[in-house]
């Protein structure tokens, strides 16, 4: 384990978080929030200062990455991000209590969106838009990290082997000769489709600061809303937009990638593109029609709350219009399995992701196959491409680590008496990045009415959602630290 | 695909069956029940005249039985019992809807528990204990597959690879030489407790037809009551003997025959067995200890309460005591946890099996090592042998069917418009084999509320917690049917 190369990654990723803290400056001093604005300098300040440390300790050092300081700067990064970027709602006095603006910070890094803050209407502006600008930052944040794998997938001299599995997507092998273009092109897609999101917004009269907010949080498919009704009290026209910017953004980045390069029939041929396309279509139609059948909602009406609602938690953004704890039990049934699958691999969303529901699916059936035909030598395809078995036998335990964990949460938090569906609805919501999130299970989960401990397993949670479990479990056994191998 | 040599081995079972329809006459006819007694005579009397035709048509096939045919016999042997065991409900007319006999009738078999009779007082004794002596038939099938298993695992000249996967338990290399005696053993424990839990419960001084349908409950960890109390009638003293016999039998059969092979080490060393008896033990006495200090029942009546409702539910039993909705959450969602991970490999009990659960941490523990040394070869061993990579694989593919068969089975059941705890007490309580059980996530399912088609959706996964889903899942898959390969 190299220190000082972690050092020198993080140091980067801290000066960053400095000057990403002065745009909401800017915003706090434009609503006159000059308190606000201090705070938010002050943690600045203090970036700048730990990135000057551990620039002077550690910037010389010239060793390798391995696997094990990878994943110890995705795990460590996001860390070091949510405890500095507490510190503007600490400062502030706005959230007083460090456990929760830690939960509050990790909560926008990670795009999970869950609040502690109960009024948020009450909030100053510059830490409303402090907050969704995490989610922004989380969001890219993440695509910076799949483009660091496919990077040095791409052979670049890592050795980062680890993370193959986590990219079975779309195949990158056409990439290799520009990669550079490549990170360029996803980085502009992020940002233009951002701008766009922001303009559509806007010419549909949302105001400015609305207007912004809505649109970090759809990016980064976070879900902290800046009223106490969520996106319910917007025009049905400005949630179609969110319908549609949610659902974009929940799309494996690469396929932008292709159609960027005309390559429509990679892009949209792609099996996993199919299979998010068909689970939002399908799960749009039936909820709508058992609100229509069941409940008596209006077609129009509820084709228009199935499809937001569908793709708010299929992206696992967790914005939302309507109370869906009355839909009847087969349509929030139905929502559970989204906000089970999540979006997919390579998007800005969270969840088990459809990758892995397809590899899954398809790997099960070989394996019923291969129990009756022993001697057969069908292969696991996606795209046309084989998966070979190592790929397959990640996914499979990345299931067990991922029932395992909810597991233990589950019983954990239910040591705070709070009802069982409660603690369901908590803890699927984090490990899923969802956040707030539509009435599934239970009604929406009110994270304020947990103790301190229950917080942090929640955020702990939301940590290994975002960074896909491994390199969070890695960085808890102690093995992982030992200097020497 | 040999249907004649299907045939054969399912004519043997018919002919059981219906010899095994007599005791139940007879204890009819001791409660002068005339009519359920003749019942049960039309219905032995069918299973011969179909072992008849059976054996007519098929018993001179020589064939030789492979992989599919063995899940065939096991898939269609446990529907073919559950179809004609239904026959005696129908025909006394006490369960006059065919569905609802079925579905008692493979409750029964597949020592689930589950019951849609509301009344079970107004029952004619003769069905109580037909009812009751399906568990413990159930509870000798599983144990008679799993000697079919090991004995042709042994190498009698078989081909059932597939089967291996299900039996990576106990090592079972020192038993070849003496594979007659293994089996006689296997069965002669059977009996053996048995008959000693039935003394035990008399000597307690419960009345002979209650203590032989409790003992047939446990025996088989099945779980129909004969009172509308469940066990909760009996005294304490009876209720820690079912607590010690539910547990008795959730142990794996293999163990006994070291013990009476006088191999102590082998049975006490066995790691399924310690970590079986540590949730046991470990779940007893938090649940009792969060008993009394949150709900301030008394030490001595927690440690009873909890003991025999974690034995209840962890040997999937679901005989209950208490009224367990008013625990506080944790101790419900331990509950969860033990009903979710049930009984050990080999014994008579359901769920996933403590083995998977062994052996997917240690997968998982490897995994994540790997993940940081690639190059390493850590293995994972139970019992000191290694476990291979082909039965990890098919652990954890059982782990994802078993996790899609319950979210799909969920979703279909809510178009029932239940709530959704009901739906997923009922769906867990099935697929695991729990049946009725004490109040875990929600109140105890009444299956009674469910559609026709929801109950026949429980029985499937009735069918497929009991068959461990791989054979079941083949019978449904049309090209297991081809008679070419």
């Amino acid at each position: 384990m190299s220190l000082p190369t972690i050092g020198k990654y993080l140091s980067y990723l801290v000066l960053f978080e400095g000057l990403l803290m002065l745009p909401s400056c800017i915003v706090s001093l434009y609503y006159g929030e000059r308190f606000v604005a201090t705070a938010l300098v002050v943690s600045a300040g203090i970036c700048l200062a730990l990135f000057g440390v551990l620039f002077f300790l550690c910037h010389k050092t010239k060793e390798s990455i391995y696997a094990r300081e990878g994943f110890m700067v995705a795990g460590l990064g996001w860390i070091t991000l949510s405890l500095l970027g507490a510190f503007p709602f600490l400062f502030s006095g706005e959230i007083p209590n460090f456990i929760d603006a830690l939960f509050e910070s990790i909560s926008g890094f990670t795009t999970t969106g869950a609040s502690i803050v109960a009024q948020v209407d009450n909030m100053s502006r510059g830490l409303v838009f402090w907050r969704s600008f995490t989610h922004w930052l989380g969001g890219i944040g993440v695509l910076t990290l799949m483009l660091l794998i496919i990077h040095y997938r791409a052979g670049a001299g890592f050795t980062l082997h680890f993370l193959r599995a986590e990219m079975p997507g779309p195949s990158i092998g056409k990439v290799r000769p520009k990669t550079k273009d490549f990170i360029k092109v996803i980085f502009a897609v992020y940002l233009g489709l951002s701008a766009l999101n922001l303009v559509c917004l806007l010419l549909a009269g949302v105001p400015p600061f609305d207007a912004m907010c809505t649109m970090l949080g759809t990016a980064g498919t976070g879900g902290f809303s800046f009223t106490e009704n969520s996106m319910g009290d917007f025009s049905t026209a400005v949630q179609t937009i969110v319908t549609v910017f949610m659902t974009l953004f929940g799309i494996n980045f690469v396929l932008y990638y292709y159609l960027v390069q005309r390559e429509w029939k990679a892009a949209l041929r792609d099996e996993e593109l199919r299979m998010y396309l068909g689970f939002f279509v399908g799960a749009t139609v039936l909820i709508a029609l058992n609100l229509f059948f069941v409940n008596g909602v209006p077609l129009l009406e509820s084709f228009h709350e199935s499809s937001f609602t569908a793709s708010a938690l299929l992206t696992t953004t967790g914005y939302s219009i309507v109370d869906s704890s009355h839909w009847p039990g087969f349509s929030r049934t139905l929502l559970l399995v989204l906000m089970l699958f999540g979006a997919m691999s390579g998007s800005t969303g969270g969840g088990f992701k459809m990758i892995r529901v397809l590899i899954l699916f398809k790997a099960l059936k070989v394996g019923l196959h291969r129990l009756v035909h022993p001697r057969s030598v069908t292969l696991v395809r996606i795209n046309g491409k084989r998966i070979e078995d190592e790929v397959i036998t990640r996914t499979l335990l990345f299931l067990c680590a991922y029932c395992g964990i909810a597991l233990v949460s589950f019983m954990v938090v239910s040591l705070d008496g709070q009802s069982l569906e409660a603690n369901f609805s908590a803890v699927l919501s984090c490990i899923n990045n969802i956040g707030p999130g539509p009435a599934t299970v239970g009604p929406p989960p009110d994270y304020n009415a947990y103790s301190w401990f229950s917080k942090m397993i929640f955020a702990l949670n939301m940590l290994l959602g975002r960074l896909e479990i491994f390199p969070i479990l890695l960085m808890l056994t102690p093995s992982t630290w030992r200097t020497k191998t």
